[in-house]
Formats: structure tokens, C-alpha cells, sequence
């Protein structure tokens, strides 16, 4: 052919080095090629024997075009479901300018609060609209989904509840999916789940109830006296409620909740086929130190000056291993941002408004279905019916699909009918026409719906901020007021190891707005669900080839989730053995928190295991411990490569230890980004493991949230995995949709098909050889630890900032605070090593940008060896008062012995690109003791 | 009925101000209801008598799939139709990133350069990449297609040859409708227009010469002879050439050619059915200062900086009334933005790579036609070939059609095939089979196609800058880093007095990427059309409603285009009355240059008329003026409201007086937004208006384009309107294409739909309250000139600085660039009045930002006052040196008698949304005396 056609290949754009750059940067490690170089970072016991063959690379415009045909397999009807996911509209404002706006989809989850203010605050306005509507006294900054946020709720239940009960009461009047969560995570933990009518409560001990609200079948009721029975029982009282319901009715922190749950996905968020979106948990002034997730405070900055952060990090966000009471460590921090804009978009009124457009019409529907004769079985109801169709209702059903539209269908004998924001009076007529199956002209008397007593008569959203920005204008200019505030991927590197922030394709995300994946309720019928069908059947497959697995679940939205689920498997796989005894999960004290967290949610008894110097597992050590439990082993969980950043060439005899007593291996796959192409973990001995398809696969942070964890595991594992309709019973959901987040596939879709076979390896060697480079820069001017062998690293570096601490008296946050100068996010803080650094490029980042980092950490060395020389304070230097904000440099005061251009320009290309922080460095302590969960008052603030 | 639908109301997110703020600034100037206030602002013979409808708002949803349906009635075919209008690519990277991101589109003209960096440099990048393809010296920031390009190229060449010749000589082998809009211009101005083979041109004596190259039959000539021939006649040498061709073959510039011309859609802007996209001017040396339209050159700024500015503006940007050789005052500045983006990432290996695929793939296209026994008419070529189907002709078009393929019908013997970038092997096998009628197996031979002396050897692109951003994340982190430099309307309001810079909001921007509107060729047939077909319609009505004229055309692409084709109108009306000899045309001595210099293309004599004191017509010298030329009396030109600001009463009497003398009045409706639903100047006098889209139907600026200026006649003009297909040849079609900026329209539409008759009234309302608020704020502080009855003003206000020049030494542009610090772009500056301030809010301001403004400039006053009292100094002080960039403001020295901060943060609002001037004040004569328009070298710079 004189023609090629693959002439502007996606993974050109992706990888951030020309071959020529390559071939410099491994010049200048000392290799000559490409192969030689990742032959002696990666063991060859654990290297690829043979190559796999995920497919060409297709470019942009193909990748699109194929999807596209998937997409269009799906079928775009109109659903009256409800069951916690409703239709709704995103303003279209939000859907541009945070949805579409890198600014916000690619920014990293707020731990470094100076570059994170934007979020910040956007979040807090959330947690802010949550404990208003709610009528609670604070609220995190969201949950994964209603489903899980409930189970959380019934674990911390358990935590604070001072009943000796074991069992925990449900509402039968809850969702479905909610309660099939609820059992699986109730199961591992030896929790009771009684369910039954809520009146039945009384008649049954308990240490908390779950109460739906509004029902699950309409209807609302006043709680209020059975809060206080359970309360009088020293029992906790959780509600799962409605956010848009609650705008009109009584809230239930007026009937006494401890805690409330729900789901904010009407204000905003697209159905997505389940999600993402973003659950709240709400809790009372005494439980707030036990709310687990995220929880966004406000503080002071070292100017005294508001500023927002992560409160109680040291409670949660660093999950405390074995002592753990909740693996959560991540939220959906994007679909909550946007739910909280749309409350500031709409504000109390416009709330009001939609909620009672929502009630009015679903009156209307009432009195006129009920003129046809049909009974409708809730007396009183908020958006939803329950009718009587009796022995029509299956000619009403297949009426339904010829008008493209989707009833719920409860039993043969009755429908189900949600009605939400998009709702119209067409949409009436068209029901009516259904059930009736004739014309029928509408009449429209007032009906009773909400009892008298229920009405909501207590206001919310009064803090000013609610009613700023209801005009575009406005609403438009504070997102970018608060994006500008903000380091994302759209200014700079994020080079936080562990976590790969890599770049987020334009083309990966377009297909995520596009009406056929975003408007497609979760419990559509499957023939309407053809193209996510095979979305999700392809990626299974593809995500089978490329870690060595043979089966994949990709229900777990979080790499917590994922954990849970795999270690559910191995746990399930016993017990189906019948070796139930085996409980005995090892792991090396080097692992991830969540780690033991996971291991005790499932039951599972943690044996820590040691690790020697290099970071690497102690071999004799595991060896022992596995002999010693072996009669009860149940797993190990290791992470690879390990959290240090180092292949570990000992791992496929750690596997086969385990193996050798009857235990799985679990491998964690957060590394998994070093790995792609290279070596598949399904080969080299494990198990089972979970991938994090926001780190590998390119769905973007999201300032912290959305992610998907899918689980793989080996054949024998395969009828272990969590399933919503598991017909055999042997492991439930462990969330509350079929696959989790599904709506955001398509963006890890999208990059394995651009990148191809050749395109990821490519990408997983440039990863290492990015690290690699920078290592090599770095070293002579700090201590890199944790090599393999000839000195490599894998896809991410330690550095020590240790040393700095008896000269200098500099600690790592000073190095990372000062680096915001630089405009940088600093590195993945004191994890796993305190008192370091550790930095993962990615394969993404170009080698200017990489030297930029580089030149940014070897000044910063510089800075700190002038106080070990003594030419500068040791209290009152450059990197202590870092970062250095406009407003102070240009104050009329300046006692410090360096220049203020120093401070603010340390090298000369920040002229160009400056980016300045919002605040100064932010005071955690005092966040901490004078702790403030919603958007300040004057008062508050004074 | 219990329910309303109408409760999220667009026009209340596009209105900044709730009704009870309204109240509020009613009663601050004295007035009781809406009402009261209107009819005392707007004259009773000039408001409306009775109310139009234009229909009930629509929510932004059903207004969007009301759109939709429409959308859907246009076939996007794929066309191989070529002619200057191609299929391409839009990266993603920059289609979601600057097309459809707020901060591009909705920041205004550069003609702030402080707060313009960023586009400023994005269109020096444009003019380099015209440049250096081109091989010529320097190129202008874009012109609106290459019809219009072409003729202004023949103005350009009328202006600087010295040769006596009347003759421009066009090849006939140009675009068709490139030689139509030649016509028309050339018309008026008594050019001659001979159309041949370029060799003819030897025959013909001519001042200038057009050649297409490649030519419209895909033929690739050198052309060194003829140019050195034209230039030795002392003839000037224009070509109109394909930027992708020229990245293979010699270049205009390297055979000897004067100017050349073209468009650069096919660098990544979609086909949007005709525009907008941007067109190019690229000249030698010795015309740089004869280059109509704007240019973009480099400068330094107070700190010696290296900064960018619009350069030469005293020449072509203030248009020079009746002297002036050009009405152009617009460009296409977001297309060539994002063409020069499209430069960027692919830098001049990719752009090699694209131009040879569409090449290889037109090679293997002839070399298998050929074998199906078809000739093709060129033996070379670059994308285009002309086939002699003879017979087959009409049964190959209605194949082509069977396949969704749409094929140029050239005669009923021949068809054209113009491949591009988007084409594949797979449509060469499609077209095979439409060509054969049967499946044919693709030969792959090379074939012949550009000369071996034609093949290009020059290097282009060469600057670093076309090699730093070919990955996503360095695109990505440019285009930010660009966009961060400007103020557009997404951070702040931009109040510039007749540019109405109100919201463009989301939802009328989202339908210009529906691929229905988007992947249209202009020339595709009529029944692919009918959407587009149907907006147009729709518009027509809707805007013959608005201004109360009969009829409407949407051919002018920029109000420019409008009034020019408005007084085509008016002049071929008197031709056809038999009174050619009318070509007097009245200009108040305070229009806009604009005005007299469309005049002067069309041929009439502008005679200007005395203005009062008070800014109004002085109705004594019009009298006099029209009565003298009563028999040559072509028309009057007037904005209305008045340049000033002002509602005239006068106006029915003007246009009496005109009328009765047999003169058409032209009204400009630059500010039309003081009139919408509140009057209809076709009603009160107007024989002729042209409308902005682009300021009052909310359509985006662009940072300078694009804009749509159609224009609204009555019913004895309608026929005189300007036609691509005039069958009766009165007036021939300004653009290149049917409706002009076709891909835009829904933006209007959707405006106008969402608004309803009830909006439209309200913005207009509110747009002038919102004015006379701020007058009456700043009254006190500043002079307002200008006023009308009961000291109101109309929908702009004009402050008066020049009384502060001589006691504080203080000028218009002091104020201007202070107010950057303040984070506002400057009112217009010295327009209509030198000295002065044109402040024009819109109705989309909220009442916090007016009064933010408002404070800003009361501050400012307060800073002037300290001048005048001798407490600062009168050279250096915090008004001269403004605008304060961060660099000046952390370097160690500091000489002023005011605080750095109070240069800073002068209001403490300032502490939370701080906009950063890149650069200082630009200096302007240095950089017109240091003429460079292209991406500077490391040399320019030192």
C-alpha cells in the first residue's frame, strides 16, 4: 500500500515522551533500549511469557464510531421506576463547566486543602444542602451509593449503639437492592437483619432500624413514635430518605434520626444505568466524630483566614488497619459537587417548585387513574403509586414498552409509577392513555397527598450562598472563581504515587454525556440494555486478557469495594468447601489500610506479616505464619508491585506458600498501572485481585470520585463473585446496581481500544521509565528508598525527606507545601514510609514537565540547605511559611530574610505560569477542635 | 388546574436581576413600575403601539428538543464535494476546550491587550502557521470566508498597483462562488472583472490577478510565469490557495505571489453548512501596512516584557469613515483559534501526514477509476478529480445519494470527487462501487500526481512552538494556561458601550455541535437541508416580527456584511427605478466609521450631517442636506438608539424628511438590544436595518468573531436583497455561502424561543434600567454625557474622563487599564467621543456586580481626587502605572507613595476573586514601529 491509514494514533497523545525523548531519558539511566531496561526492572519469573492480543489500535474517530454502535443498542425509554433512581435535568451550566471541564473532573481528592480550596467548598456546600434538607446536624461529603451508604449506616449503628442487641431492624418497605446489600455486609459481621413492617419493630429486640422514606411503595408516614421507641431501647434510628420528598415534607431530624442516608442523584446527576452518584449520610451532632467517609471542615489559614479541608483526617482517611470499622476511602465527590450546585442553582424556592410540580402531577395521575377505576394502594404519597391493576396488568406492561416507556412492575397484580422533575402533563396523558387504553381527557381536582401533619414547615438552605447564583451568569462565574482556586491535571503534574493521575482523554469522556448510556434507568428490562450488555461483556473480556484472570465482576465503584468482594469470594469459596474455620488473612505490614480493613469486614482474622529493610516481605516470616495458621489460612493480600514502588522478585514463592497451605492470594491491584501487557497477576500467582479503573484505565479522579473496582479471579473463584440476582446464594451485591458505576465504562472502554496491545505496553514502560528518570535526577540530592535491583524503581519512587528534619528542622509537609509555589501537587504524602515522599509520574507527562518537577525539587534541596549552612532560619524560612499567597506577598509587611519574588518566583518560568494558592498553609488542628461541617455563618466565621 | 409547567423559566436565569431587586433600582432612580420608567426613556412615537408574538417562553428542555426535531430533518450525508469546504477533525482536545468552553468563546475583541494575552497569542500562532505555509511575510488574525478574503484581495490590489487598469482578471478555474462575490463587490466600485484561463490573462491588460491553486479542478500548475508576467505589468499577483495542498506543493509565496488568500476550515473546523470558519490573508513585505482587518503583532509592556496587542489599529481597526478602503471591523477570531490550535497539535510532521493520506488516497481513487475505464480530466492533483462519467453521469449521482454520498455534479458529462481528511480506504471502495456498480478490488500503484517541480522543499512551521503541544496533556495545559490570561464574560462583566456582552448561555450553545448542524457541506442538496431549511424560516419570521420589516436575509456574515448589503438594497432599488443617478448618501458626523465606509464600497457619496450639542442629529442641517440633494438623494444612514446613547425623538421626523425627498433610511441596529419588543424601526421610519446576532441574539463574541449581521428590509427592497442564486441578477450574494454563518443560527433561535415574547421585552427592559441605574450611581462622580429626557439614557451610558485631564493629568485609558486591576475589562474606550467611557451592562448582570462596577469606579474617582489635591503624584501614580501585574508587585524595589496592596486589593472583594494582568501596560508605538506578526524568535525578542 502507498497508503497507511494509522497515521495519528491515540497513543501518541496519551504518552507524554517523544522516541526520541525516550531514547535520552534511558541514555541517561544508562540503557539502550527499551527492552533491556524493563528486562532489568521486572523479574523474569514475573515477566510476560507471551504476548496477548487486545487488538489494534484504533484511532480517536474509530474508537468513537465503534461505541457509538454499541450505544445505540441500548434503548433510550422513558422510566416511571423510580426505587432511588429518578429522571431529572442537569442544568446545563453544571453539565458544561463541571461534568465536561477538566478543571473539575481530573483535580485529585482535596488531602492538600491550599490547592484545593474550589472543591473544597463546592463540597461543603453539599454536606450543607444535605444536613438542611435533612433537618440533621452535619453531613459527609457522600457516599457511594444509597445501597452501601445504608449498610454503613447500619454498621456504625452498631458502633455507637449502646443496645446489646445483635440484630438490626429493615423496614420492608425499603428498597430492594437496599436490603440485598444489607445482607451481604450484615452476614461477615454476625449482624441479624430482621425486616419486617416498622411497627413490627416493637415486637422485636434490635439495636437499630432502617426506615425508608417515603416508602418504597409511596408512602409517608410520621415515624416519629417508633424513633423514640428504638431510641428508649438504646437503639439507633436510620432513615433513607428522599432529598427532593423532603423539600416538602417532614424531615426526618424532626422525628428523631440518628442517621439518615439517601441518594442526591435527582439533584443533577444522570441515571447512568445505577451511576455514579453520589449517596449522603447525615448524622446528629453526637455521632459526628464516628461518620465515617469524607468530611469537609472549615479552619483557618496561617494568615487566620477561612479556609476549607478534610476534617478528622486522622479518624478515617487514613483507614487504621485492623482497627478499622469501614474500608470507605473514597466518595463520589464529582456527582456530589454537582447535586450540591444544582440545590445553589435551584435554591429553597426552586426546590419547592420541583418537588411540588413532581407531587402535583402524580395527584393528577392519582385522580384520574382511580377515575378508570383503578385502585391505587397508597392513601398518600409524595411522587410514587402503587396500582392495582389486577388482570390487566399485563396488557398495560406491554402498552407501556409499545410507548416506549417503562412501568415498575411489583406482581402480577400491581404497577408501580414514580413520577420526578422531568415529568409533564403530556407524560400524564400518555399514562392514562396506557392504563386506560383509550383517550382520556384529564380532570384535575386537588386530591390529598401529603397528610397535614406531614407537611414541612421548617426552612433550609438559608445561608446566603443558596441564593447567589440562580441566574447562568453568575452561577456560570462561580464555578470558575472556585475551578481557578484549584492544581488538576489541566495546569500541571499530580505525581501522587499510588495513585497514577494520568491523562484523562477528551475522547474517553464525550461518550459518557451521550443520552444512550446517561438516560438509561438501572432496572430497565435487559432487552433495553443490549449495548450495556455488551459494553460490560467486552470490557470483562478485556480485562480478563490483561490480568490473567478468568473471571471479572465489575459491580465493587470503589478499590474499597473491589477488596470487599474479592476477599467475599475467597471467604464464600471456603465455606462452600466446607472450611469455614479457614480465617486467617496475612498481611504484610507494609499494605494499604484498607487492606485489613477490607479483611475485617469479611471476618477475617489479620495476621500481619513482617517486612525487611528494602521494603520487601520477610519471607521466613510469612513462611512461618503461613505454618502456623495453616490449618485456618484463609488468604494473603499483597500488593504488587508493592506499595514501595519495587517488583519484588520473591512474589511468585510468596504465592506459592500460600498456596501450598490451601489459602487464595490476593493482589492488590492499586499498582497495577506498572503492570499492563507486562505481567499479568492472574499468571503469576494470584488469585484473586481488584483493579482500580481510575488509576489504570483513565477514568478521572473527580476530586475524589467516581472510581470502579472490578474484581478478577481465577476459575474456581468464578461463582464466587458478588451478584445482585446470585440465584445460588453464595455472595450478595456489594453495591446496589447490577455493575456498579456503569455509565463510566465507556472511558476505560474507549482507552483500551485507542491504546490497542501495543499502546499499553507501551504506556506501562513509559510509566517505569518516567519514574525511573526522575529517580535518577532526584538522586544525589535526596535518598531514594526502597530499589530493586540495579537501583530501579517500578512505576512510582520514595524519596526521604527524613534526614531533613535534625539539620533543617524541615518535614515532609514543608517540602510538599512549598512545592505548591512551584505550582505543583506535592506528592502522596508520609505513605507507606511517614516522613516521605512518593512520587508517580505516570506514563502521561512530557519530559519538559517531568525536568520541571524535577528542577522544582532540586531547588527546593537548595532552599533547605541553606538552613542546614545557616544562612537561613530555621523557624522562619522559605519552605515553613510556605505556600506564599498574593495577599501576603504583596502586604506591606515583610519580615522574613528572603526576597518576596523568591518566594513567589523561585524559578524564572513561573513568570509565565503562575499559579497562586488561595490560601496560606491550612491549620488542621484548629479545624479539628472548633469543628464546622457546613458553610460558615458570620458568626462562625468570626 | 393545581399545576403549573413554567416554573423554571430561562429568562430568569438569563435577566442578572429579581423582580424585587428591580423594584429596588427603580425606586433609586425614582420611578414606580417598569412601565412608568420605560415610557419615560423611550419616546411615545417611537414605542410600539401595539404587541407582537412571538410566542410563550420554552424551558431550556423544550426548547432543545423542539431544536432537535429540527436538527434531525437535515441528512448528513458524507460529501465529497470539496470547493473549499472539507471534511476534518475537530482534536477533542480542543473542540471541548475552546469551542465549547465559555472562556474562549465569550471573551470579546483583543483590544484590551492586558487582559487579552492569551487569545492574542493563540491568533500570532494563527498568523504564523498562514505565514509560513503561505511562504509569505506576514498574515492578518483571519478574514470571514475566502470569498469575502478574495475580494478584499482585489481591493487591496486596486489600492496598491500601479497600474492604470481597471481589470482584475480572475482564473476560471476559481470557486464559483468566490467569482460571484467578486462580481458584487466589484461592481459599485467600477473594477472589471475578466474571467479566463490564467494564460489568457497574457491577452488582457489588468491591475490584478486571482489564481486558485490548486484550481477548482484539482489541477496543480506552476504559476511563476504568469505572476512574474502580471508583476512586470506592474500587476499584483493574488492567489486563493488550500492550506493542506500547500503542505506538499510550492507555495504561492515561492512563485513570486503578492498576496494570497484562503480558508483554514479544513484545519479543524467543522463544515457547520457554510461557516463560520476563518478565512486567511497572507502578504509580502511591502503590504504589511496595506493588510486589511486585524493583525496581531508583538510588543513590550511597561516592565519590557514581551507582550501582544492588535497592531497598526489607528489604520484599519478604526475604521476611517469616508476614506477608508475597507469595512471590515471583524474577524473569525475563535475559528482561527482553534485552526491555529489544530497547527499546534499536529506541528508540521502531522500536518505532512494528513495532507499525504487525503493525497495517497485521491492517487489510489484515480488509478482504479481509471481502471473502470473513466478519464479522469486532470493528470495532476492534489485532492480533487474530475471525472468524465459521461453517461453514466445521473445513474452514478443517484447511487452515490442510495449510499448517503454526495458527489459535485459538474456538468451532466462530469463529476468532481474532492477526498479530505476524514477519508478512509473504505469510501475509496465505497465510491469504486458507486463509480462501478459492482464490488471491485482495490489496486494500489503509484500514480502520478503533483509534479516533481511542484513538490514542496521549503520547510514551514519551524517555530518551537509547533513542537511543544502534540500531546493531550500539553494541549490541554496550553489551551488553559492561554485561556487563564483573559477576562471574558466567565468571570467578570464586560461593559462595553454597543457590544452588548450579555450571557451566552449554555443551551443555545450546546445545538452547534449537534453533528446534524455541524457535519453539513453548504453545497450538499436542497433535501438534505430542510432543517437547516426550517431554522432559516423560522429565524426570518422571528426577526421580521422583532424589527417590523417584511423581509430578511441571513447572508451577511458580520454587520458590516449587513450594511454593506443593505445599501446594495437601497442603490440597486433606485438602478431599477430607473434613477441610477441617487448616490448621496447622509451620515451623521457621529457614526460609526463603519457606516461611511460601507457606503464607500458601494459607491455612494457620503456627505455627513451636523450633530448638537446633545449628541442628536441636528435636524436644521439635515433638512438643508437633503433638500440640496434632494435629487441624488440615495439615503440616510442612523443607529438608533443614537451612538450616544439616546432615544431621539426626532428619529419619525428624520425619516420623514428623507422620504419625502425619494431616500431610503438605514438604520444600524448595533443597538438593537434598547429596542426588542419595546420598538420595531421598521415601524417608525427604517426602510433598511442589519441586526447583530452577535450582540443582542447572543451570539458569542468569540474573542473577535464570529458574528452573523442579517438584515431586515421593507417589502419595495425585498427583491434587492443579496442571492447566491439571484435569477433576476439585481444584487449578487455577499458571502460565500447561502445563509452565511449558518452553524451559529441555532444560538438565536434558541434565544429568541427561550425567551418568548413576555423575555424578549423583559431583557430589553432590564437592559436599560440596568444602564440608568449605573448612570445614575456614577452621576456625581462622573459626568455623564448625553443624557435624553428626564436625564435618562437608553441601554449605554458615556462617562466624560477628559475634564480629569487637566488638574490630575489623568486620560481615558488611566481609567480603562485601572479598572483591570479592579478585575474589569474597560467600557469602550474614546467611542463616539474621544475621552470618554461607554459603559453598556445588558439586562444578564446581576444587581452585585453592577454595584461591584460601580464601586470600582467610584474608587477610582476617589484615586483620581487624590491626584487633584496634590496628595499623589501626578506622573507616578496608581492610575498611570495600572494594570499592577504580580511580578511588579513581589519585586524587591518599589518607588511609589501607595501601598502595594492598595495597587492590588483596592477593595477587599479582591482578596477571594483576584484576576492577574500577565503583562503590563502594552507599549503601542513600540510595537507598530517594530512591526512583528508572527510567533517571535529568541532573537525578535532580545
Amino acid at each position: 500500500m502507498t497508503y497507511t491509514e494509522k497515521n495519528n494514533l491515540f497513543s501518541d497523545r496519551h504518552i507524554g515522551t517523544t522516541s526520541k525523548e525516550r531514547d535520552y531519558m534511558l541514555e541517561s539511566i544508562g540503557y539502550d533500549s527499551m527492552d533491556e531496561f524493563i528486562k532489568a526492572v521486572v523479574p523474569a519469573n514475573i515477566l510476560r511469557k507471551e504476548e496477548i492480543d487486545i487488538g489494534d489500535q484504533k484511532t480517536e474517530e474509530e474508537a468513537l464510531l465503534e461505541l457509538d454502535k454499541i450505544a445505540k443498542q441500548n434503548k433510550v425509554f422513558k422510566s416511571f421506576i423510580g426505587q432511588g433512581h429518578y429522571n431529572c435535568y442537569t442544568p446545563k451550566v453544571i453539565l458544561r463547566n463541571i461534568f465536561e471541564n477538566p478543571g473539575w473532573y481530573t483535580s485529585y481528592t482535596p488531602y492538600q486543602p491550599e490547592i484545593s480550596q474550589g472543591r473544597l467548598e463546592a463540597l461543603i456546600n453539599f454536606q450543607t444542602m444535605v444536613s438542611d434538607i435533612t433537618a440533621m446536624d452535619l453531613a459527609n461529603a457522600s457516599l457511594l451509593d444509597e445501597a452501601t451508604a445504608a449498610a454503613e449506616a447500619m454498621t456504625l449503628a452498631k458502633r455507637v449503639s449502646k443496645s446489646k442487641s445483635n440484630t438490626f431492624y429493615v423496614d420492608e418497605n425499603c428498597f430492594e437492592n437496599t436490603i440485598n446489600v444489607l445482607k451481604t455486609r450484615a452476614k461477615p459481621l454476625g449482624i441479624e437483619i430482621k425486616i419486617g413492617s416498622v411497627e413490627g419493630a416493637k415486637t422485636q429486640e434490635c439495636y437499630g432500624i432502617l426506615i425508608q422514606y417515603p416508602g418504597s411503595d409511596g408512602l409517608i408516614k410520621d415515624h416519629t413514635d417508633i424513633v423514640s421507641y428504638i431510641k428508649d431501647q438504646k437503639g439507633i434510628a436510620v432513615f433513607a430518605a428522599d432529598l427532593l420528598a423532603l423539600c416538602l415534607i417532614k424531615p426526618p431530624g424532626e422525628m428523631g434520626a440518628d442517621i439518615v442516608v439517601g441518594s442526591s442523584q435527582r439533584f443533577g446527576v444522570p441515571l447512568g444505568c445505577g451511576g455514579p452518584h453520589a449517596a449522603y449520610m447525615a448524622v446528629k451532632e453526637d455521632l459526628k466524630r464516628s461518620l465515617p467517609g469524607r468530611i469537609v471542615g472549615a479552619s483557618v489559614d496561617s494568615s487566620g483566614d477561612l479556609s476549607y479541608r478534610l476534617a478528622l483526617q486522622t479518624r478515617e482517611q487514613h483507614i487504621r488497619r485492623e482497627k478499622a470499622t469501614s474500608n470507605i476511602c473514597t466518595a463520589q465527590a464529582l456527582l456530589a459537587i454537582m447535586a450540591g450546585f444544582y440545590s445553589l442553582y435551584h435554591g429553597k424556592e426552586g426546590l419547592i417548585q420541583i418537588a411540588e410540580k413532581v407531587n402535583s402531577l402524580t395527584c393528577i395521575l392519582k385522580e384520574n387513574i382511580t377515575q378508570l377505576g383503578y385502585k391505587v394502594e397508597n392513601n398518600n404519597f409524595f411522587d410514587t403509586l402503587v396500582i392495582h391493576s389486577n388482570s390487566d396488568t399485563s396488557a398495560i406492561h406491554s402498552r407501556a414498552l409499545e410507548n416506549e416507556i417503562n412501568l415498575r412492575i411489583i406482581d402480577s397484580n400491581s404497577l408501580g409509577v414514580s413520577l420526578d422533575e422531568t415529568s409533564s402533563i403530556d407524560d400524564i396523558e400518555i399514562l392514562l392513555k396506557i392504563f386506560s387504553n383509550s383517550t382520556v381527557e384529564i380532570k384535575d381536582e386537588k386530591v390529598a397527598s401529603i397528610p397535614a401533619d406531614l407537611i414541612r414547615e421548617s426552612s433550609f438552605l438559608d445561608h446566603n450562598i443558596f441564593n447567589e447564583f440562580h441566574t447562568e451568569t453568575e452561577m456560570l462565574r462561580y464555578i470558575r472563581r472556585l475551578s481557578d482556586k484549584d492544581i488538576a491535571l489541566d495546569r500541571a503534574m499530580i505525581p501522587l504515587g499510588s495513585c497514577t493521575m494520568k491523562l484523562n482523554a477528551t475522547s474517553e469522556m464525550i461518550p459518557v454525556s451521550w443520552p444512550e448510556f446517561s438516560n438509561i434507568h438501572p432496572f430497565a428490562p435487559k432487552d433495553q440494555l443490549v449495548g450495556y450488555q455488551k459494553l460490560v461483556d467486552e470490557m470483562e473480556e478485556m480485562l480478563a486478557l490483561l490480568t490473567g484472570y478468568t473471571g471479572i465482576s465489575l459491580q465493587p465503584n470503589a478499590g474499597s469495594q473491589g477488596e470487599y468482594a474479592g476477599l467475599l469470594a475467597i471467604d464464600a469459596y471456603h465455606k462452600n468447601n466446607n472450611e469455614p474455620h479457614r480465617d486467617i488473612c496475612l498481611i504484610p505490614k507494609s499494605a494499604h489500610g484498607t487492606n485489613p480493613a477490607s479483611a475485617q469486614m469479611v471476618g477475617l482474622k489479620v495476621i500481619p506479616v513482617e517486612c525487611d529493610s528494602e521494603g520487601n516481605i520477610d519471607i521466613d516470616d510469612l513462611k512461618e505464619k503461613a505454618k502456623l495458621h495453616s490449618e485456618n489460612l484463609s488468604s494473603l493480600m499483597i500488593t504488587y508491585p508493592s506499595t514501595h514502588g519495587v517488583f519484588e522478585t520473591s512474589v511468585t514463592e510468596v504465592c506459592e506458600i500460600i498456596h501450598s497451605y490451601g489459602g487464595f492470594v490476593y493482589i492488590d491491584g492499586a499498582n497495577f498501572n506498572a503492570m499492563v501487557g507486562l505481567c499479568f497477576p492472574g499468571s503469576f500467582g494470584g488469585d484473586v485481585s481488584h483493579l482500580n479503573l481510575h488509576k489504570t484505565f483513565c477514568i478521572p479522579h473527580g476530586g475524589g470520585g467516581p472510581g470502579i473496582g472490578p474484581i478478577g479471579v481465577v476459575e474456581k473463584l468464578k461463582d464466587f463473585m458478588p451478584s445482585l440476582h446470585n440465584e445460588a446464594q453464595r455472595v450478595g451485591p456489594v453495591s446496589g446496581t447490577d455493575w456498579g458505576s456503569a455509565s463510566i465504562l465507556p472511558i476505560s472502554w474507549m482507552y483500551i481500544k485507542m491504546m490497542g496491545t501495543k499502546g499499553l505496553l507501551d504506556a506501562t514502560q513509559n510509566a517505569i521509565l518516567n519514574t525511573n528518570y526522575v529517580a535518577s535526577k532526584l538522586k544525589g540530592h535526596y535518598e531514594i528508598l526502597y530499589k530493586g535491583k540495579d537501583d530501579l524503581v517500578a512505576h512510582e519512587c520514595i524519596i526521604d525527606i527524613r534526614p531533613l528534619k535534625e539539620k533543617a528542622g524541615i518535614e515532609v509537609e514543608d517540602v510538599a507545601k512549598r512545592l505548591i509555589d512551584y505550582g505543583f501537587h506535592a506528592p502522596t504524602m508520609s505513605w507507606p514510609v511517614a516522613g516521605t515522599l512518593m512520587i508517580e509520574p505516570t506514563e502521561s507527562e512530557s519530559l519538559k514537565e517531568l525536568d520541571r518537577f524535577c528542577e522544582a525539587m532540586i531547588k527546593i534541596r537548595e532552599e533547605i540547605a541553606e538552613i542546614e549552612d545557616g544562612k537561613a532560619s530555621i523557624e522562619n524560612n522559605i519552605l515553613k511559611n510556605s505556600p506564599h499567597t498574593a495577599k501576603v506577598l504583596i502586604s506591606e509587611s515583610w519580615d522574613h530574610d528572603y526576597d518576596r519574588a523568591r518566594a513567589a518566583y523561585p524559578v524564572s518560568s513561573l513568570y509565565d505560569k503562575k499559579y497562586w494558592p488561595p490560601v496560606g498553609r491550612v491549620d488542621n488542628v484548629y479545624g479539628d477542635r472548633n469543628l464546622i461541617c457546613s458553610c460558615p455563618s458570620m458568626e462562625d466565621y468570626e
